[in-house]
């Protein structure tokens, strides 16, 4: 490890250019004050800062157009390239689009045809190469020297570090009572370009990194002051499941982040969930990370003003109705329950009258098969119902045991 | 009908001054300009008016807070009554919990137990009662009376209208070379107010009422210049699902509303889906229905600043993913195919491993039950596909049914 500083890699002053370099071109995304939020975690306010509803729907334009518009003209001449399955591709694609640069991105074999679309959408020419990330990005290093292309990447540059910390500078502007602010890490660069900013700007600013506990290396890397490199990785972030920190962030995060801790894939979609329900807000897991944090006995900002940056929103929208089932079904709002009906199909309407009466959602209601654990005289179906709360849907589910005509087998509720 | 005119009814300083009597209490929402739907409907630029991230998650706690602010101390001492299923029944609850004063919410028999939470959440009395709508609001009125209660009208009412203005005020602000403002329309509050502020600032801007079909009755009492009742109303949008306007928000509209269209239930199941996926905003059917307003051919907004008022989210979460699937399917970016495959189990690996090297999303894979219809030596199974597009999504069909292991029997793709 070098003994390179902070600031030999990036300053207030780099990003106070980056967001002269980007402001009409991004969107200075609003701060989102969250009472569900605060009252929640004991924190005086909580807001979001919502880099879900960026341009191309995550930061990463942020840092991605700040590079690019400083390469040199006969650079710029003869294009970037970049490895990417995700936001940072969309990122440089539009920053290309913006400033005329053409653009290839070099995506893994399994890269969702919507999120090729989405690239190609922005003017990027798209190459599928590699089974996985690390192949795509060896293939894209070998073309940028091969065709003398520029390769952009997605944190472990000056440019794009200094370009993600315009969104510590807005936060100032937005938010000026800040104490304390959650940030995912996936490489680094997001947090690495805020801590820069809000550490320049007062030094008794918490910055808290987060990482998902399947892609946990920010913090390993603090502890042995060395980069740690995770050997596999397991976390539905896609957004931040990154195998290790690079030079670059791992310099900046030593100084100026305050601490790391680490969240599990199912607290990061109970908070999908309430950004979706509470805060109306569609985010990626990643996206999410933050606020899981503060739901979780990870960090304490009892009394403090937080911010909470939501780093993207880019999911599809299937994905995000599972996840978000799988958090209603955590908090105790969604329960599948299997009942056996005597006389089938009569007996089905004492289940939806009965869910209705008790002011539950029936999401779902199927007839499944009969197995050898099951009466050959009664009719098994399967009902999804939505209700208030755990007590609220225990009673539905009593109300439903009580009835003559079924029987309740078993249910998810826990 | 009376001759009054709008002006006796509500006017800009009244806006004004309800600007100042809450503007502590309510969030200013942001206004997100969003590329897609200017792209979509052809406008120069397309700002959508966040009202679904407004506290209690929709507009009404304006109007209900400035109403209920300026009642006489004693009437406060003897509290307010209302009736509401929804959003206003929220944001009566909300005003009454921050001004101190006691709030009672009769609501219908099918009221979810989960918007009855909430609104108790705010520290109201809710009183079940009646089994429709229509039957909980005389119930209201009659408890007003026999308690000495004031009645908080959801939008006959000067007080809610000028509260409503409140978001067109923020309009001109933060989106000045506004030049159409689009906006539902279930009682009229909402529309009333903001055209009243709109009107008076600057006549040219044009103001246009959206309803769903199923509800569309704003438009016929324009034409016959009198109140038109609907004897039944048929939509999913039930923010907006009122069967008629009332005088004062009567009198408004016909003065300052040019033109009043309708959207049917699936263009705002679309809009609510692109609201989702590209605005990363969850909002309520009637929420979406300016955007489907101007997706359809019903406004036409070409090379227009647009704004549309997105008026709530309150949807619960099983609903948003059921009305977005529908969205996708309708967009062709998701399909459901039958498949009839030689071999059980092994022949679905078939049809994984080419959806996934197809870039297709797999949603759900069940095995269904053989029809008279279906080879008895084949067993049949369904699928749920998301992909980039309907071209996409055919080629994956294709690809599928040119194996050998499997034939597709049947899909959704239009």
């Amino acid at each position: 490890m070098s003994d390179r500083k902070a600031l030999d890699i990036v300053t207030a002053d780099a990003v106070a250019a980056a967001h002269d370099r980007i402001e009409a071109i991004v969107h200075r995304t609003p701060v989102d004050s969250s009472t569900t939020f605060a009252d929640m975690s004991g924190a005086s306010s909580v807001g979001l800062k919502l880099e879900n509803m960026q341009r191309t729907g995550s930061f990463k334009i942020r840092g991605a157009y700040n590079t690019m518009a400083q390469l040199s003209e006969q650079t710029k001449d003869r294009g970037v390239i970049a490895s990417s399955a995700g936001n940072h591709a969309q990122g440089v694609a539009l920053a290309g689009d913006i400033l005329g640069i053409d653009t290839t991105i070099v995506v893994p074999e399994v890269t969702p045809a919507a999120k090729i679309e989405a690239t190609r959408g922005y003017g990027a020419e798209v190459i599928v190469e590699g089974k996985i990330y690390e192949h795509s990005y060896e293939y894209a290093l070998e073309l940028a020297e091969e065709m003398e292309l520029e390769f952009i990447h997605p944190f472990n540059d000056e440019g794009v570090i200094a370009g993600q910390g315009t969104v510590g500078k807005e936060l100032i502007e937005q938010y000026p009572t800040l104490d304390t602010v959650v940030v995912s890490i996936g490489g680094g660069g997001l947090i690495s370009g805020i801590a820069t900013v809000l550490k320049q700007h007062d030094p008794s600013i918490r910055v808290i990194g987060v990482q998902p506990a399947g892609a946990y290396h920010a913090k390993p890397s603090l502890k042995r002051d060395e980069i740690r490199e995770l050997s596999e990785i397991d976390t539905v972030a896609e957004g931040i499941a990154d195998t290790r920190l690079l030079e670059k962030t791992f310099t900046v995060i030593r100084e100026y982040v305050d601490d790391v801790v680490s969240v599990s894939d199912l607290e990061m979609s109970v908070a999908l969930t309430l950004l979706a329900e509470r805060a109306k807000t569609v985010v990626e897991t990643a996206g999410a990370a933050p606020v899981a944090a503060l739901l979780s006995d990870a960090v304490d900002v009892r009394g403090e003003h937080v911010a909470a940056v939501v780093s993207g929103g880019n999911v599809n929208l299937t994905e995000h109705g599972e996840l978000t089932r799988t958090g209603l079904m955590h908090l105790g709002r969604y329960a599948e329950v299997e009942i056996a009906v005597d006389n089938w199909p009569t007996g089905v309407s004492a289940v939806t009258t009965t869910t209705e009466s008790q002011g539950a959602e029936l999401d779902v209601l199927e007839r499944t098969r009969r197995t050898a654990q099951d009466d050959p005289n009664r009719t098994p179906i399967r009902v999804g119902i939505e209700g208030s709360g755990t007590e609220h849907l225990q009673s539905v589910i009593d109300a439903l045991d009580s009835l003559d005509e079924l029987s309740v087998t078993s249910h998810t509720l826990a």
